[in-house]
């Protein structure tokens, strides 16, 4: 059965006093007064971590009684940071499956009154515990990716900061003109560079700030003027070090390609995108999976202007995860918002685009393990599916040929990458080195090193000499480690 | 499109030294080998808290990890304590929807490991802030219903007693016999009177256990032995003081409602069940609730041995979640697993049913409020689905017309139903009595006293004063009222 959008609401994203049932019943409201419904046949709402940001467990339920549709199905829906393009994906199959006719995607996320550092910890945990008992943060570990891309395509870190400095403006810039965003607020390349870095090469402008927020989308079975062409899901290792690639995510692509199929579609036929920026190096690199771009090309699109809100194809005119905010299980229903507003031609003046037909939103769960892609159409847009349809998109989803069984307990390797992180979690000291080594047998660990006081004292690609203590790996510099074993000696 | 189930699968029930990912493997490799399957298009995995038991997020990512099945779409889903039904609802819409074949269904939890008073404290999060606040728990809100439910139809203390421990002795016998359950002992009367009062008048084996297990099911498009006839999912209040009834759930007859339209059955068609004994009273009332027996009249049928094992309609044949254990996440779908079990005519000599084409599973989320029924069915049980079917269940949805705007600040009104609760969350006194005060005005204020050290000095019905004290509604007997404000007025 197919699929179409009756209603889309969203709260203003940014610092609320609101309760979370609130915040997220004012998005539910609009999207099904937009919709011209009172009741509809189920809710699937999208909460991350509702336990730990708000304290209360049962909330689906807290969820339909809040809004007035007491007695109404409600199920809580959960993919990480991916959780509001999940939480959409649920109430399609259920209208798809012909039992229901209008279901209410719902998701929201309430994070601003907590403590930074107790808000990292939570955000951390969606990393798996092998890397986060490292102090591994999400910024750690999207840093580290950054460092890879740059040297796997050549960039010097000049030049990677440059791109990395032109998403953050373009997103900004997008986000001014829209009145759900955060930030409102365009930055300069001066303003980018002097923010903080949070996780060496990353600044603070590299990061989705910290948001309350909600969003939510009717979706139902009668005909109407905006149709779910396609929906791709598909998840990764938890941890990152078990990977084939660090600079791409399979589960970006894997989903995609479901999507494209799904819609018989291919990435030369999608007209803008909204792309999870959590970092801005993943805008990057979701461009190149969703093939609109080769890999390591992403970025000279970027420096061409194409991705700019009036560029040929323009990358999240909202504003992005980085202007329009964070709230971690809103994102990815807030993007499918804006692709409807656009769809629409209801983005405003400033931010409607002109060729609005078919849009596509990639949200990404945790450090790119459980990521979601979503295609709208104008369902006026007369198209005919055809039996046999071949896409053209065809991605190279790469795959560890073997996990190591165990891990060596000591040895030698090269420093596959690392990042220096200054903003530790609770118990961890600041400033700390993490990377990922590879050792001379193949396998990748994580690996530490609070010694360092700064990236510059090391290399991408570096030897170094790593060891087991306390249950985890230290790492050095081989150059170093022979003198340190020296002082080792002469210890009793 | 019609749903299949091709394969089940589950732990052992009880203490488990496996992590959670380890323990839900498990049963669902069993259910993949089961459905000879190595690979499904989806995985809905249902845990309830595990940020708060194991201390984990993005769980639905690393169970599809550990199962060896990276790549696959993983999504969690939680509706409370029916959350394995939860799951189990979201795999049978993405098969019904015809754009997956083979989904998994998986549901676990892993709690046995942290004190009691914390595994409490994270149990109530379920409970509505507005009631928890009291120190009011899951055991002392189903205890307050038990009473409401013995005062509603006659029955004497004495009595109810009795029917809560024929519940008990009922379901110990049924797990006695289940390979998989926590408890394989029979109970007598006696050990059941020398179990102590968690939160009168329920005793320790009137409650659920706390457990670790898992459980699994393979969803498929394929016809397979057995077919899934309906599924329904029902909400309701998020504090249980604004129900019209507390001696009935308008979440179970809703979901049943939709459950029996959907398979076109009666109730007189279900040959046995598993309903959701969390707590022994709510057996009784499940039973009543789902159109099996007349309100007031479950415990009748338990008395005349209806619900035995091998009596015309078999409840709980699998121990129950009384017997087989709770690990909350999982219990819902561990009742489905019960169920094909039986359906397919492998549940042992001892617990093999001999009518065994139909039958039900009812899942309470929350305290009645997140509620779940599901029908299976042999598909070799030819029967036509006809246009016009119309059922001859029509239960009564009783709502409150008009939810109080706000609380009276004090008053007079009577004791609704009460409970002394001994087992305190953190925080609390113990013992605690709790109660529903319907005020003169009509609408009903949750209140406590934690003067009263027993139940004894208390009585339904009976006239009581209630006043704000910082931020609590505390009662007070109307006639010691007066004695207390005397020495209030001495205070300063």
């Amino acid at each position: 059965m197919d699929v179409y959008i009756s209603g889309v609401g969203m709260t203003k994203f940014g610092r609320s006093k609101d309760p979370l049932q609130q915040m997220m019943a004012e998005a539910a409201s609009s999207a099904l007064k937009n919709a011209q419904l009172d009741r509809v046949d189920a809710i699937y709402m999208g909460v991350m971590s509702v336990e730990e940001f708000v304290g209360d467990s049962n909330f689906a339920t807290l969820l339909a009684d809040t809004l007035g549709l007491t007695g109404v199905p409600s199920t809580r829906i959960e993919t990480a940071s991916s959780t509001g393009a999940g939480a959409f994906e649920a109430a399609f199959y259920a209208v798809a499956s012909g039992h229901m006719r209008h279901v209410l995607a719902l998701a929201g996320e309430k994070m601003t009154h907590l403590p930074t550092a107790k808000t990292t910890r939570i955000l951390s945990e969606v990393i798996d515990r092998s890397e986060r008992r490292y102090g591994a943060t999400m910024p750690a570990l999207a840093a580290m990716i950054a460092q890879k891309y740059a040297q796997e395509f050549n960039l010097s870190s000049m030049k990677l900061e440059d791109i990395l400095a032109q998403v953050a403006i373009k997103n900004h810039s997008n986000g001014y003109f829209n009145p759900f965003a955060q930030f409102r607020k365009t930055i300069t390349k001066d303003d980018y560079l002097k923010s903080q870095t949070v996780s060496y090469p990353l600044r603070l402008y590299d990061c989705a700030p910290i948001t309350d927020g909600a969003s939510a989308i009717v979706l139902t079975s009668e005909p109407a003027p905006i149709k779910v062409s396609g929906i791709g899901h598909a998840t990764d290792t938890a941890a990152v070090r078990h990977r084939a690639s660090f600079t791409s995510f399979n589960s970006t692509k894997e989903a995609a390609q479901k999507a494209y199929i799904m819609a018989q579609l291919n990435p030369s036929d999608i007209q803008f995108a909204e792309v999870h920026d959590a970092f801005t190096p993943f805008e990057i690199i979701g461009t190149e999976d969703l093939g609109f771009f080769l890999p390591g090309e992403g970025w000279k699109a970027l420096e061409e202007n194409v991705t700019q809100l009036r560029g040929r194809l323009p990358i999240n005119p909202s504003g992005g995860l980085k202007a329009r905010g964070h709230p971690v299980g809103a994102s990815g229903l807030a993007q499918l918002v804006e692709i409807v507003y656009q769809l629409g031609g209801e983005a405003g003046p400033e931010r409607q685009l002109a060729r609005a037909e078919v849009g596509l939103a990639q949200s990404i769960g945790g450090l790119g393990n459980n990521n979601l892609v979503t295609i709208l159409e104008r369902a006026d847009r007369k198209r005919i599916l055809k039996e046999g349809w071949t896409p053209d998109y065809h991605p190279e989803i790469k795959v560890l040929k073997k996990r190591p069984a165990s891990e060596p307990s000591e040895g030698t390797g090269t420093l596959e990458t690392f990042t220096t992180l200054y903003s530790t979690p609770e118990g961890f000291l600041s400033p700390l080195t993490l990377a990922y080594v590879r050792t001379d047998g193949g396998e990748v660990v994580m690996a530490c090193n609070p010694d360092y006081r700064s990236p510059r004292e090391l290399k991408m690609g570096k030897k170094v000499y790593f060891k087991t203590r306390e249950g985890l790996y230290v790492f050095e510099k081989l150059s170093l480690w022979s003198r340190l074993k020296r002082r080792f000696k002469k210890q009793p």
